[in-house]
């Protein structure tokens, strides 16, 4: 496969090669990576069960009308997509606080908040993703002012949705990150991913941690629960295999 | 005078006693803090001319229909103002990148902003005054929702009529930092100081600095920035003596 394309980026998690003039193929790598890629790791399969999930979850938002840069599913562990220029915001939706903002503020990890919070980083490696507002955002011409509202609707109907599918599967949705690209055209579209790799999922009754935090904080099992965040999936959409 | 007021609060560089049930007496000291108080320092005499900027500054923003707490000027080195919640944001607003957000994104000091930024910073000396969004100070209950226009909109009106007076000063404006409270009716009133200590001021010839950098960034001659500050104001506003 990669002999035949184009590589266009190598990130933390994905390869990404030409696959027609509009369209790419993402390929889900096996690699694991934390705190800006200080702390590296993966596991055999990795890149399978984040591509199912990813595939899972972009055919239900689709559904729910949330517009994807998803096409199709190839096997193993790659899809192809719409070609789009990423905006270089990781946007965040807090549901409980947790991971970064609740260490900022010195919160306990758990407080409910009343309506979801929308957060943005700057996507720069060398500055370490800093935390950006909207005014910020603006004034440095990260996105135009337009864009801003444009980019929370989507986060939040992505938040909506996502909570209540995941609920079914009788897992909280914490926090998620997700990124928006635009295509030729100019359309706000969903890309990158949404796996466990991104997203905090708590057990509903035990509170056990099913994401990646499991690896941040080295409380084993990776592997078993990333398997287990798409098999309760699967189920609660009625996936058949 | 310290004698018969009970005192309510003392910070970094200024005393706040009780004046009367909804006045308090607000004393200017001689101490110097950068970095969160981590560096120190003082000049005899800086107390008296924070306070001088601070009146100067204070009435001619009334006069320009900005409603402040300042009611009147107390020999030596003292207010008299209306008393008032202190909404627990530090409210910066920036005309050209510099100082913390110039370092954050990795740019140059200097750089124009097209329009003004306004940027707020969770006061808390614990947490070391973190940067906060719009969303997270409604969020965290820092702010109602309705404030943070309402508290954009002071900020922007003091810029644009300071900006027009230190510029009569041949100063540029850089940026600075505002603190706004409640009074008991629930209005809101610019508040704390505008001062050397809290301004970014550079001639706008020399690019010299004429504020607090030159005690962060140990510059030298700080004493005779700040008076040379209050002359070209008095001057500027032909204040005569």
């Amino acid at each position: 496969m990669s002999l035949k394309r184009e590589l266009l980026y190598e990130g933390k998690a994905k390869k990404i090669y030409r696959e027609t003039s509009e369209k790419v193929f993402v390929e889900y790598k096996d690699s694991l990576t934390a705190f800006n890629a200080q702390k590296l790791g993966s596991f055999e399969g990795k890149g399978i069960v984040n591509r199912n999930i990813t595939v899972l979850l972009y055919k239900y938002l689709e559904g729910q009308g949330v517009k994807t840069h998803f096409i199709s599913a190839e096997e193993p562990n790659g899809i192809v997509a719409t070609e789009v220029k990423i905006i270089p915001l990781e946007i965040v939706v807090r549901n409980i606080l947790a991971g970064s903002t609740a260490k900022k503020f010195n919160i306990e990890e758990g407080r409910i908040l009343e309506r979801p919070l929308v957060e943005f980083y700057f996507k720069n490696d060398e500055l370490g993703d800093p935390f950006i507002s909207d005014d910020q955002a603006v004034a440095l011409k990260v996105v135009s002012g337009p864009e801003i509202p444009q980019l929370k609707e989507i986060a939040l109907k992505v938040n909506s949705a996502l909570r209540v599918l995941f609920a079914k599967a009788n897992l909280q949705l914490v926090d998620f990150k997700i990124e928006v690209g635009a295509d030729s055209k100019g359309q706000l579209l969903l890309a990158d991913e949404i796996t466990p790799d991104c997203c905090r999922l708590w057990d509903v009754r035990t509170q056990e941690k099913f994401d990646k935090d499991r690896f941040r904080r080295d409380l084993g099992r990776v592997k078993e629960s990333y398997e287990e965040v798409l098999k309760r999936l699967e189920n609660a959409l009625g996936v058949t295999k």
